[in-house]
């Protein structure tokens, strides 16, 4: 059977061509207008109405409309455009199972989040800065400053695939990784705590990672009185949504000091404006969401979406499911 | 029978107290004149004429006029200052046992060369400075040019305490670690390559990491026709020594783009020079000899020294006896 798959993001040449190799006997369709990133929800597209997979961000509209649609894979790890009982009725009403990219960015999300951590623990930003010569007091301050991450206590927040490969990376540095997520699966690979023992957590963390996603529950979860409760000196990344931190808060903290930085990855909005304090308060970091990215990474989006077509198409149940 | 130790650097008062416990029934005996840091020399005392043991950096000239030494515990990495085959023939003659302090810095070092290495591969120098918005071309090179760690091939030149170390924190990268020290100990953990295997090592290494100490066999080893036989596009770090590379040649590598980044904690000398090109190089990253610094480095150094004192006294070989 010949399925039409609609791809509604821009891929450069050579992966459209490993695309086409990977569903040969299957049509490929394109939206009439092109995307501009993997993240930028597609329009309302006629030919969507007869399609049986789609592979990138279609818009629910279109998939509300399409007859034969069996299959969306989302091109992201959020799912966040579709991420509601309505939408998730809808799938279940008409049987269409959705997966999402997430493997794609994990490895790199971890490796960042890492990064992020190494570069507070050896103080980078203020080394890379300096000048300082050996045994003077800014010197001696710089080395003093770092520590080491051997032993010390890591929250994550939003444990999901990120945070278990996370963990992953962080067990030679044989430190105290707490899990929490809602809803825990049991494929966590480490216990997840119950929702009784953050407060606990949280006063223990050195080191708070927010991985949330961003949804209803989760808009805002980072507020003033979860800094408050943080120890003091703890340090907060987060490389999940910016819209489950109140920004205000989170300035606050860092002004006061009694979070000692902040490493975000994400922001609300991105990039933030000019002049929001955040980008000239010295503890705190920002890099672009740029955390999943990697080189050549729409290479491993469709690499990801063909071994899940392989598996579609011979009736094998798809990896990474999400609905 | 009471001991005299000499401990030749300047230590805050609650360390003093840490060592003036565990040295209890000795004596300890510090220099006339206090030291700056722990890599500073010390000058010659007559106190030293006769104590047993001394902690720190003491100088050759006061080592030759000692009467009772019989133990040497370096506060340092590196013993460079020691190193030469003259002063371990007088070590040997007058039966005097050398250890050093590597095992202190150790997991710092090997820390920092992996926040290099991670902030390498993340982005992080342009990362935390550009604002660039979503979809953008700038933001799209910027995910691009992220190269994650698996998979890739690093060689470690000079592989000892840190390497070993480092490879450890490297493991859940699967990454191909190849090793090379001069003469192989068999406790190096992985398999360390002959000479001869080094073209080839150079070839095909995505990560270059320098760790030699600074002696005479190493001086200038990295000089410009061993960059040119690296990898188009490899990245060399240095945490041993500055002396080790040709900075100049390092500099034209750096310019060709032959090499794509170079990470270095140490330089020849240190700081550079104000106008040393280096600092500007833009895919040149420099921190101050800080690899091995960490919170309240002179307890863990005191500790360590306490550990092999307890030994020395209890008759117990030496810990990290390098001589």
């Amino acid at each position: 059977m010949k399925l039409k798959v609609f791809v509604d993001f821009t891929l450069p040449r050579n992966v459209l061509e490993l695309l086409q190799q990977g569903t040969v006997g299957h049509e490929l369709i394109f939206p009439q207008k092109p995307m501009t990133s993997v993240l930028a929800k597609a329009e309302w597209d006629p030919q969507f109405k007869s399609v049986d997979i789609a592979f990138g961000q279609p818009d629910i509209e279109s998939i509300t409309r399409a007859e034969n649609l069996r299959w969306i894979h989302v091109s992201s790890s959020s799912i966040t455009r579709y991420d509601s009982a309505e939408f998730r009725a809808l799938m279940k009403e008409r049987n269409i199972v959705v997966s999402n990219s997430a493997a794609v960015y994990n490895e790199a999300c971890a490796d960042h989040a890492l990064s992020f951590m190494l570069a507070q623990a050896r103080q980078l930003p203020l080394g890379l800065k300096t000048r300082a010569a050996s045994g003077t007091e800014a010197w001696n301050q710089l080395r003093d400053s770092s520590l080491p991450l051997r032993g010390q206590t890591v929250l994550i927040v939003g444990f999901g695939a990120i945070g278990k490969r996370l963990t992953e990376l962080l067990q030679p540095f044989d430190m105290n990784v707490i899990a929490f997520r809602r809803r825990a699966r049991g494929d966590e690979g480490i216990p997840v705590i119950p929702e009784a023992e953050l407060p606990d957590a949280f006063e223990q963390a050195d080191h708070v990672m927010n991985i949330l996603p961003d949804s209803l529950e989760t808009q805002k979860y980072f507020v003033a009185e979860r800094f408050a409760a943080m120890k003091p000196g703890a340090v907060f990344y987060n490389i999940g949504r910016g819209a489950t931190v109140d920004q205000d808060a989170l300035l606050n903290a860092l002004r006061s000091g009694h979070i000692k930085a902040a490493w975000l990855d994400v922001t609300d909005p991105e990039p933030l404006p000019d002049d929001h304090p955040l980008w000239i308060q010295p503890n705190c970091f920002i890099t672009p969401h740029v955390a999943g990215g990697h080189f050549e990474e729409s290479r491993t989006l469709a690499q990801h979406f063909l071994k899940n077509f392989r598996r579609f198409v011979g009736g094998e149940p798809i990896f990474d499911r999400v609905m």
